[in-house]
């Protein structure tokens, strides 16, 4: 195994010392949890917006924590859900009495032990709401899932949700936008290799050399169609045909796009993707109102990508453009 | 080879026009060149920053290309240096006539290429000026210079003198403060792996799979030692011991640290570098002002990392803490 670590038992606790390290005016940790939220959390005045699962997807979740988007986000061991304690830590330390919306990407064990979280803190009377995103448009059910897999597209839920809420709307306004991006969003990835993880310290999955993994999930989760190596531009046009299909969009629809890296992706191959999908997505009559290049949501060092596309209409596009602040994304 | 690209002739072609369909409002193709600059170059009133070098290094350098940083950047072939005739285009598009700074990291074909092109800019009539920066502490010679190599601190000759020229200084103003970070900053790096450039598909060097090299450079040139895997602390010792070996610093010395991913390395890794990178800089009477982790100037898919210290004074915090809004590096 090839990783900069110590012992594969501390790996997430030491990130999290690091992130705080890095960002002591930003985040706080709670005192023997492996959560992370805002420094002047609870946020008075304002709906708290939280989420976590498994590490190894940095910066997801914790990345975007910050002004605009997310109050917190608990931290699972690697590729593991937070224990239901501590989502309801997460939820008990955001909220400032004003609701809290929890963002949920469809994994069992995150959707079970946010359930938990948000039973036990009604009881306190905190006011919680969830959303559960599921945006691969890859396969229906999976290896960790009923229906689909929530993946890349839950970054723009933090994004709009978390402006909306910086908006001072209300619980019941803030969900009903995070499902609307939901409700327009579709993702779907690719690996070139496997990933490695710190415990396990070999590869996940076997894939030959001249072999590549359509549909992937962020961990490793088997796809659709393994397949030969095939050229960019070919890759690119299978992911974003299968997310249109999807979609089903009309011409001259808006849309936001994310390439999305894996972790082990250069960005030069990002952009190479990025390229093709513009020049697709014109071919299809759509228009690009953003594009995003970059790694949003990855699964640990594998090699691969995803492509996102979102319809954005004024509204999403005044929510997720809007000013924030966070170790991931800065918008200005 | 496992890599998202198409033909690999074509690959920094396809890349720069990615680059530009990600972000038409801020970048201009200059045409028949890999030249990007900023859409609104030249920009009055205001000494022109720009950069080049060879490509797969990305977000170096047009990621840095935008407001309070460079005005354009010359992009290469891969670990090739951009041309003479490459880096005149540059130039030129960017100078306002309030004159240009070139930063030019030492690579025998960089420095040969924009000294050529700035005789050639000068002999039009541009106001003209360069900083070399060599920032590497681990080898005083090397494979493709004389001299130290230029680095991941070269971000910070970008955000200072670009924040420097944004304010209006003038061409030996900006220089200035270019060579004054140069003057207070080291890195060093090492890898996990070898990168593997597109054309051919290999590993450019072995490193066995219990092998790390220490001091290693951008374009994997030799370091200063082959040695068995260490522990991430260990390695972090060894990078951090060198750097400040050479710094020298007062006890009390305020400092901005970068923990740099040479492309292929999890975030989470670098975090946990940051963590004990945090801890030894405490153990050594330092102060941290700032603290980056992330990929700011990479090895295409090479695993490694790279830490960078600079010594900061209120002027370069004024700098390095002023506004920038750029694709890889946004400070509100």
């Amino acid at each position: 195994m090839k990783k900069l670590i110590n012992d594969p038992d501390d790996v997430v606790d030491e990130m999290i010392d690091g992130m705080v390290a890095a960002h002591p005016d930003r985040f706080r940790r709670l005192p023997d949890t492996q959560v992370l939220v805002r420094d002047d959390a609870p946020v008075d005045d304002k709906v708290a917006l939280v989420t976590g699962g498994g590490s190894g997807h940095e910066p997801t979740h914790a990345g975007y924590v910050g002004d605009g988007m997310l109050d917190g986000a608990a931290a699972g061991d690697v590729f593991s859900s937070p224990t239901a304690d501590e989502f309801e830590a997460l939820i008990d330390a955001c909220d400032a009495g004003d609701g809290v919306l929890a963002v949920v990407k469809n994994y069992e064990g995150d959707v079970m032990n946010f359930d938990t979280a948000i039973e036990l803190a009604e009881m306190e009377g905190v006011e919680v709401d969830s959303v559960v995103i599921d945006d691969d448009v890859a396969v229906e059910d999976s290896l960790y899932t009923s229906g689909r897999r929530g993946v890349c597209g839950t970054i723009l839920v933090h994004k709009a949700a978390g402006a909306k809420a910086a908006e001072g709307a209300d619980l019941a306004e803030v969900k009903r936008v995070a499902e609307k991006v939901v409700d327009n969003v579709g993702t779907m990835g690719m690996a070139l290799t496997s990933c490695v993880t710190p415990e396990k310290g070999e590869p996940t999955f076997d894939l030959g050399d001249d072999e590549i993994e359509l549909g992937i999930g962020i961990h490793g989760e088997p796809g659709t169609e393994r397949t030969e190596s095939m050229s960019a531009d070919a890759v690119t046009d299978e992911l974003t045909e299968a997310v249109l299909d999807d979609l089903d969009l009309d011409d001259g629809q808006e849309v936001l796009t994310i390439v999305n890296g894996m972790g082990g992706t250069p960005q030069m191959e990002l952009f190479v993707v990025n390229r093709r999908l513009q020049e697709l997505l014109g071919e299809h009559g759509l228009e690009t109102w953003d594009a995003w290049v970059g790694d949003y949501m990855t699964s640990l060092d594998m090699m691969g990508a995803s492509i996102t596309v979102c319809a954005v209409d004024d509204e999403l596009k005044d929510l997720l453009g809007a000013p924030a602040d966070t170790p991931a994304l800065t918008v200005r």
